[in-house]
């Protein structure tokens, strides 16, 4: 038996989200690696070994991948949303780079729904122009960095959106954020903030920058800022797709 | 019978990547709206009413829906990708601003795989960290702001992806393209040529922007440039997850 590792995205939560391929996936896997939620929405069944890991181990959860992949496992590694947009593929990459007996191991990465789409979707069409993502958890960069790219942005007149805006390790850094924003943009600027996309528990709310306050982001929270041309229409919120 | 509008996103080409909620709204539509290949992507079946159109004419295609969705009709509107990523999305709620009339209509986005997601997933994981999605195309806005959104870009380190690189009628927007990011970046910088991404007829090319010519572009490629720290391992790429 020759195994594999696919590292899948399972999209922002609603499970018609869930691509077919990632659920293909899924169904010939012997081993499921991810963060204890994730892990949590694959069924369990007989002969899937399940082996949830807690946060902020991907390197660990990574190359133990590689290791039962070598054993001959089929290994998936989830992921919320898209796996190569703020999640496991990139760590996986790095552990291969550490641990390059593994190099002839196949590897593939299943796209999904990524949070900013959902997000988006639900919103209306916020991103219908260019745009950035932006991961604003400082653990894995120095804050100096984000504030740098939070500016280009803005000054390139990019809508953006946010991963990770605030945790409760880090309750400061989105409140800097929005007074880069107040320096950089007007304040009519559209801001939403898009809660638990997808699931029951999905909030939606819309705010100019100048009414924006903290503690309208949490972890579960991706907020979306309009470019200058950002606009609502009822009860949306669009970007055009031209611009002068 | 009352009619709605869902945009609805089919991914980069392969039928796996389709989201189920997807499927099921082509499962209720009595017509569907959009670009000749789009269109040609949804099954017949009896009741079931195809419009397809040509390109550029996104606003006449958003309009139809809504006053198809006014008579009681369930229209859905194609995208190729996500039609919230330089897609279908933004016309509809633009038409809809233009006719007010249509604001009571039940419009729905149904997000997908974006191009720039599956030729990510495709190479590894280029996209790992902070990024910028840029449609390359001036039809819609100045060269001036494309030329300015990838000098802000490249000056915030931001990995990038570009929608329509390349076209008949815009032969020389990728090579001016090309000359900024060797004015911005080192030439060792790694760029992606990722072609009908997810197809049978799929090719990934990865070269240093030195060696990038504009030839490696057409329409159906999305082109990403990595960030100062991207990679290779084996035969993937990734950008890590931390950044100094």
């Amino acid at each position: 038996m020759t195994g594999w590792v696919a590292i899948a995205g399972l999209g922002p939560g609603n499970e018609a989200l869930v691509t077919p391929e990632v659920t293909a996936a899924l169904d010939q896997a012997t081993d499921i690696i991810g963060y204890i939620p994730y892990v949590a929405r694959v069924a369990e069944r007989p002969g899937l070994n399940l082996h949830p890991t807690d946060n902020r181990v991907e390197l660990d959860r990574a190359l133990h991948a590689l290791q039962l992949a070598a054993q001959g496992a089929k290994v998936v590694v989830v992921s919320s949303g898209d796996p190569g947009v703020f999640a496991m593929a990139s760590a996986v990459f790095e552990a291969l780079e550490q641990h390059l007996a593994f190099q002839e191991t196949e590897i593939r990465v299943l796209p999904g729904i990524t949070a900013m789409l959902a997000a988006a979707a639900a919103a209306g069409a916020p991103l219908g122009h260019d745009f950035c993502a932006i991961n604003l958890s400082d653990n894995l960069k120095p804050w100096e960095l984000i504030e740098h790219r939070l500016r280009m942005a803005a000054r390139g007149d990019f809508a953006m959106a946010f991963y990770n805006p605030r945790s409760k390790s880090r309750p400061e850094g989105f409140e800097k954020t929005l007074k880069i924003l107040r320096e950089e943009c007007e304040p009519e600027r559209l801001i939403i903030f898009a809660r638990a996309v997808s699931t029951p528990d999905q909030m939606l709310n819309t705010v100019v920058l100048s009414e924006a306050t903290p503690e309208m982001a949490d972890m579960r929270t991706v907020v979306i800022v309009g470019n200058a041309s950002t606009k609502r229409v009822g009860r949306y919120v669009y970007t055009p797709r031209s611009a002068s």
